[in-house]
């Protein structure tokens, strides 16, 4: 086998893996019960690894949060101060198996979405997902938001899904998808419709009505309830794609609001990273470009299964929230496919008729086409202590894959099947 | 003022009052409580008037379900002889400020959707939507539906809506447009919003819990919940624009499985009909050509307010119920421009950069430039009997335009400003 068709053969492999996936969601626990080893002192956090000193100013006011949710600290200026001092520690969720939107912030008593991938059998966790604190706001007010989830709604859904034995979200999300949801900043549909899924069984549960009564009105309105699902199906049905010799299919894009961090199957655990780029879109009123924040969370775990701005053309009602037109969000929906290894079978895109999605990223199309991934994502503020202000689209850099792709030629030598001695992004085969 | 400008002025006027329309869903009742002249042994139906002697199969089968839901015959040989001799009467659903999907039967203990017009006052009404007796089943599974809706279902959501004290439905309605409703054969979004909407609610409303958990998982699985309520805002929102004297905008289409008929604003109380036409689009497997019924329905109601296939072009999830593509759905809401009085600043297109539904059918355009409506439905058989068989596009025969046109110059006598003399469909000025 030529080295072209080895690569092929191995993104192959990795693309069978992601469309393979099954994902349900099997509980919503505490991140200290389920997420590998989480530990007390330990926030979680999106993106590849960074330390206090460079962390973006969102992701510490989201830190300092959860220091205060936490008990860690009795008022921010503590909290800072023990994070500065190392006294917390601070590692990224996509080294526990997690994601988390924006700042991404998990800690033990963080409550998560836990989703099975049935055909593989691994899980993915992922905290759930608010306007606030995992913007940065570190308030009384967004920090109580967070006590209720851990309270009131998260164990009352626990309930519901344990009583259901878990809610497969492949067909699900499937029909969110022909419903204008783009499963990453537009999840109107789908969480109306895990609503709906959940709601007669949270009646059987023997919970207080009050509680019954309460999270029924709070999974009925929350536009962005089912966010934290998606993420934890995505990066569930894209783990098993991890560590595939010889394939260029990236397996995450996540962002810490500094760098941009980009993994690939045939270099598992290591990451390529570039400065977070600024997101084009549209700002909430009152706020202006320089109040943005750089590019932020591991959301782009929904973009590497083909969702996010990859289905974006069947989800034209998310424009008022990113800006841009109709004809160019389908524009990037056709224009993905030109990066991906093959279509889903499973996911479509209505208003491209009926067409899968474009599914399994190549790192060596990006760089020969010089075509990136198109992202659709939120924005938070460059500095701590606010919820969010606006939305939009983004790019990553060329650099990650550029790097990415060096590496690869260099790691060749250990391939079990012989390797790509010696050669270069440049002199890698193209697909 | 001219002719043509007293024409116009007076369309406007007749659209002003549809886009000015506040549809609020205020009850689910019993329709002897709340229909106009609703009264026993009185079987309503959609379309225009028509004799059982002409009735089509699959309104005749729909007939002899509500004589067996009644209890008006023991079986339906009983109930086909009562309604033949007459025993039994048969009046349009549209002279009783009403509606019905497919063979649109409503009699005395039909429970109704009441949607009241808060901006006019006015009240219309439609019974629910299901997949079997409206399109002419009245087997015993069929019927046992329809008392499933009279015992449990509907007396719940009645106090689930009384206890909200109603549920607005234009926010609800603008919402789903941007997640592939289109509010005729596509109306699963709003069916989900609606039953979240409800959920909470309706746990608190003091109802056996049995009934509560049944009536959410009816409300969160059925595909069509929404459409009975839809048409009958749809009437409710149309109905002030009857009786605009000089008005051309069409304010009903439809359809009883043998006519189809219009009525015009300034024509108010007129019928104007042409035999039914065939639909084309797709059919369930199991089912030929053949065995189709033509057109049927009040549904188009929805049409007449701009939704439809007037919105289809941002509802491409139809697509694999009527046929057709995602390009031709577009150029279909686009195309309904030109036979329109105006946009919705309400109901917006998201894939058409979020533009307004056109609204208000004139019937000079549609003459002038034999662009006929769009209307998508369902297929029910030719013969009774039978449930749901497929689905498609219809548009109306052109020939119910043209009489209208024609007789609205005979009745320009009677106009309180002066008349049209003498005026033929021909002379009349364009719009």
């Amino acid at each position: 086998m030529g080295l072209k068709e080895r690569i092929n053969a191995a993104n192959a492999e990795a693309f069978r893996r992601i469309v393979a996936a099954d994902p349900v969601l099997v509980d919503v626990a505490p991140a200290s019960e389920v997420i590998p080893g989480m530990r007390d002192r330990l926030i979680l956090h999106s993106g590849p690894p960074v330390t206090w000193d460079r962390m973006c100013g969102a992701q510490r006011g989201a830190a300092i949060g959860m220091c205060l949710f936490e008990g860690w600290a009795a008022d921010p200026v503590e909290a800072e101060q023990m994070l500065r001092s190392g006294e917390i520690s601070l590692e990224p969720n996509h080294h526990h198996s997690s994601v988390g939107p924006m700042a991404g912030t998990i800690s033990s008593n963080m409550w998560v979405w836990v989703v099975e991938n049935k055909a593989f059998g691994n899980r993915a966790f992922c905290r759930q997902v608010e306007s606030f604190q995992q913007f940065g706001d570190h308030s009384s007010s967004a920090i109580a938001q967070l006590a209720r989830w851990r309270d009131v709604w998260g164990p009352a859904l626990r309930a519901a899904v344990r009583k259901m034995g878990g809610i497969p979200l492949k067909q699900l999300v499937a029909r969110a998808l022909l419903m204008g949801d783009e499963m990453h900043n537009r999840v109107v549909a789908s969480s109306s419709l895990f609503a709906n899924a959940v709601a007669p069984v949270l009646v059987d549960c023997g919970l207080p009505k009050e509680q019954v009564v309460d999270t029924l009105y709070y999974a009925g309105n929350h536009p962005f309830l089912f966010l934290g699902i998606s993420m934890a199906a995505a990066k569930a049905s894209v783990d098993p794609a991890r560590g595939v010799e010889a394939s260029t299919v990236v397996t995450a894009m996540a962002r810490n609001g500094t760098d941009f961090g980009i993994q690939v199957s045939g270099l598992d655990g290591e990451w390529f990273t570039a400065p977070a780029p600024r997101v084009e879109g549209l700002l909430l009123p009152g706020w202006k470009e320089e109040d943005a924040g750089l590019d932020m969370g591991d959301s782009a775990i929904t973009e590497t299964v083909g969702w996010g701005g990859f289905v974006i053309g069947g989800a034209p009602g998310i424009l008022n929230f990113t800006g841009g037109t109709a004809e160019q969000a389908l524009a990037f929906s056709r224009e993905m496919r030109s990066i991906s290894v093959g279509r889903s079978p499973d996911y479509l895109i209505p208003a491209l008729n009926f067409e899968g999605s474009a599914v399994g990223i190549d790192i060596r199309k990006v760089v020969q086409t010089n075509t990136l991934p198109v992202i659709d994502t939120a924005i938070a503020h460059k500095e701590p202590g606010h919820g969010i202000i606006g939305g939009g689209i983004v790019r990553p850099p060329l650099e990650c894959f550029t790097k990415a792709l060096t590496r690869f030629g260099e790691r060749s030598s250990e391939w079990s099947e012989g390797p790509l001695s010696g050669r270069t992004a440049t002199s890698i085969p193209s697909s």
